[in-house]
């Protein structure tokens, strides 16, 4: 069957009549109950409709997370998957400083993730459990998305948030001088990632891996630093921010690129998580933490909304045939090469 | 490799240095050319910003593509594939009477896709012709995405678009006794896609399939309604819209469901593209065009923005048992039953 039909989430089931997908009708009744501030219309139409507060911008972000690539079902839980694929795009507005207002979802999902077993959820119904819990959490409705039968597993989240007018936080003000700052800790999300490659390859099911721990915690369940965001928004103390989904040596390259400047990292000052070593902080990627610069002479607390906040080097003035990130060891200057993933490289 | 990295669209080029993807550095240069009002940051940072003039809300739609349920590889030219991912997100905003302000274009591909021949274009770069020449042709520009390497090729199009406030064209206002109207000509997407199986039964490759022809136009190439749909919204003339993408018997469904309304459809006044069947025109679904409904009384012109206006119907009481959708033929009143696609059905 080839031509496309009304597969606008859930919209498709209203004019079903009976007999379809229990378990779809039981989601559009939780999303019934959402917070719809900012949303006069969400799902049902052929658009849903955002309205913003006087002089504020929309900033929109997309992340595709694909089976085999992004996670894998053999590997983490639907709940985790459903976190992490709503995470990625509340970071992207935690990095520029921007309030949510909605969240869209397209999901292509092979048919048998869709069944419900006799006393156990479908895959689906899981997924939502974890999407959802992070979206009330965050106070971000689901206000639309699409769904389609699919041989693979993905998931395309998209994120819109409003900031007032020329006040979000971007890649490109970064100065010379400038110090740079992360939140939390790194290197949490490769340890954990580490662990569940090391529990998956023992055990025969995924059902047997562990739901949660606290080392796997930072992988399965990251959280995205929205209230630090708006915190830095408001104040108007970053000159630049980014999260850190790729890794801190990636991320950073990319302010420096952006903003046309270098970097000094000492390695000393890097907040390592417990479990994790430091070539996991520097280029482990997924902490969803943020990283941002701010003027030498700013006040930074040690703490944002209960979120440790630690310098970990400055900004430099960018030097032709010099590396953009150096890090300051006991033995001198060392030079850190991203090693961001190339897609398709 | 499960990290996900910098993956927003080509944002990771920048950082790569040398030897990688012409194709998509080149792709960037297209898109440095293209319209930017309304959008103060494109592609480079974690999110696009839109700006929105006064007194707008924002209309957002998302579209997921997939090979083998969309479109597919085999059958479809990728310019059609580009340029069909988009029309379907802006034929959402054309439904609600929105002018288009961004596009953004989440793609998952196998590496074969990326590559080009020695004096042929990659897959990749014909899917952005066919993409970007519509997009030009509706002064939409691409805000941003995500590419992932995927085992299938899909594309999951998320539009943008601006509406002022309170005046957006609904599925949920038509009232008894209102007429209803479809711009252009149905079933000439689905005629077109029957023609396109059958050669592509009769071909053994792709490449032996022709380019384009009048009789697959409709199929390949369909043209969102983005100007009557503005002209219905500013004229504030329409009771309800829609945009004819599951053919017209499920989406005037669609409309009576959330009008809580029934309809009367003649179909000798059906507007029947030349190379299509009633069947065709009823339930082929992908025309694009726009059903809407308004007044007796209104005026409406016989076409809007060079398109052709036809009058198919009308807006009854809906009753209890009695069927939503009813055809007027000469040997009496006729049920229709949507023949609407139920994913997972």
């Amino acid at each position: 069957m080839l031509y496309t039909m009304q597969n606008k989430l859930f919209a498709a089931i209203r004019t079903s009549g009976s007999g379809e997908l229990a378990l779809i009708e039981q989601l559009r009744r939780r999303l019934a109950r959402q917070s719809t501030a900012g949303l006069p219309l969400g799902i049902g139409d052929d658009c849903a409709l955002l309205r913003l507060r006087r002089g504020e911008e929309i900033a929109i972000t997309t992340d595709l997370s694909i089976d085999g690539r992004h996670f894998r079902l053999a590997w983490h839980l639907p709940e985790s998957i459903g976190h992490r694929a709503l995470a990625r795009g509340l970071s992207d507005l935690a990095a520029m400083g921007a309030r949510p207002v909605a969240a869209f979802l397209s999901l292509g999902l092979p048919k048998a993730l869709t069944r419900a077993g006799r006393r156990q959820p479908s895959w689906f119904e899981r997924f939502f459990d974890g999407f959802l819990a992070l979206a009330h959490a965050n106070r971000t409705p689901l206000a639309g998305g699409d769904l389609s039968e699919s041989p693979i597993a993905m998931a395309d989240i998209v994120l819109a948030g409003a900031v007032p007018r020329g006040r979000a936080l971007l890649r490109s003000g970064a100065r010379p001088g400038d110090r740079i700052f992360v939140s939390g800790a790194l290197g949490g999300s490769a340890a954990g990632l580490s662990r569940l490659r090391r529990l998956a390859d023992a055990a025969k099911t995924s059902t047997a891996l562990p739901k949660n721990s606290e080392a796997l915690a930072p992988h399965l369940y990251p959280l995205p630093r929205i209230a630090q965001g708006l915190w830095l928004q408001r104040r108007g103390i970053a000159t630049a921010a980014i999260d850190l989904s790729d890794g801190l040596s990636t991320d950073l390259a990319h302010v420096c690129h952006e903003s046309r400047v270098a970097a000094e990292v000492d390695p000393e000052s890097i907040p390592i998580h417990g479990a994790a070593s430091l070539a996991q902080a520097l280029h482990g990627g997924e902490d969803y933490e943020l990283l941002f610069t701010a003027p030498a002479p700013a006040r930074i607390p040690s703490s944002i909304a209960g979120v440790p906040i630690t310098c970990i080097g400055r900004i430099t003035r960018r030097r032709a045939g010099k590396p953009v990130i150096t890090l300051l060891t006991q033995e001198g200057r060392e030079p850190i090469t991203p090693r961001g993933w190339q897609h398709f490289a």
